[in-house]
């Protein structure tokens, strides 16, 4: 019952091919009426037992706007350090916007989440697969507004929260880059820098049991 | 730069707001091609580093089927005893249609996750986040696809595993059930039902530092 239009479809299915994990920034502003379109998308999306377990944080201060750009920095340096072999590849991958983009956002999940056992008890981490939801939903939409976003997670979630002023039990868990774009990029750019490559659907789909890789129909 | 057109950003805002978790179904097939493309739809996510650590089991065999229900209905059980004072509450929701959907997926985190560093140094829960962000995907393509999905997070992961002869490593995070359905619920089941209200958008906004509630614009 209910299909969409078949336009609506070819719609939806094109916004999930053209969503692009953006590195590259304008440094024109956001519509605020757009960033509030894109927040509302963000809280229509699924949560185990309704919980909303999702909080945004909007960095107005340009100050903080660098400290958290320091964080991510150390991180970086820290990661290809656990690269070993790759670790001059990664270095030389763009991987965030974070002084450039017309808006930085934090998302992050809420305290007091202990209390939400429905659909957690034995799957605590069900709170982030919400989380996670919501902000899929805020990056389709903003690339049908026509704005790239980046879902940075190179940074110390304890350090991050104490930048933020977070209560014991909130947890950072992605800095979003957002804003105007020149132009998307045609595939990811991890795939464009040959960092990896997108494996076929086939090899990622099973019947019944663990790599049993039979024709699905 | 490249915002859609005024027709197709409504179309995806509207698939938005009308996605319900399903738990009623009707019993007709999937047609396969549709099925396909919402798999598709799925691989077309972001991940983290590129990663891709989403897979899908289809189950087609009933026996099977109806393994995997029990293990669902052990874990209601359990849960609701955890629940205490909201036990009988709990009790009384319809939470899955695992027996009736249309197909039924598990989707699952792929083994082999620690040689995957690249944003998860810190942030190793990163891999759930991707595939959280596949099964958003699948679930806004099956409702504009007419079709209705339930993401079933009730049941012990390590039974669920041994049931489906995951590799060490490996960790079922969802029984997504999937099908025709009568009708889309107006609004979330569990708010229809009085389990949980939908909080207004402003009181999860917060500007520089958590809690500081401003206006956004």
């Amino acid at each position: 019952m209910s299909r969409y239009s078949e336009t609506e479809i070819v719609a939806l299915y094109r916004v999930m091919h053209e969503r692009r994990d953006m590195r590259h920034f304008l440094p024109d502003p956001v519509d605020p009426q757009v960033l509030t379109r894109l927040l509302a998308a963000a809280h229509l999306a699924p949560s185990v037992g309704l919980m909303q377990p999702w909080r945004f944080v909007r960095i107005t201060d340009r100050a903080l706007r660098r400290e958290i750009q320091t964080l991510v920095e150390a991180e970086r340096v820290a990661t290809a350090e656990a690269l070993e072999e790759r670790s001059d590849e990664f270095m030389r991958l763009k991987v965030e916007g974070i002084l450039e983009c017309g808006e930085l956002l934090v998302a992050a999940l809420m305290d007091g989440r202990e209390r939400h056992v429905f659909g957690r008890r034995t799957l605590p981490e069900m709170d982030l697969a919400s989380v996670a939801c919501a902000i899929q939903n805020l990056w389709l939409a903003a690339r049908a507004e026509g704005l790239g976003m980046g879902w940075v997670s190179l940074f110390d979630p304890q350090a991050l929260a104490r930048l933020l002023v977070m209560p014991e039990g909130a947890k950072p868990v992605a800095i979003l880059c957002l804003g105007h774009v020149e132009k998307f990029y045609p595939a990811p750019m991890l795939e464009l820098e040959g960092w990896a490559q997108r494996r076929p659907l086939q090899e990622l789909l099973f019947q019944n049991t663990w790599d049993n890789t039979e024709e699905l129909t």
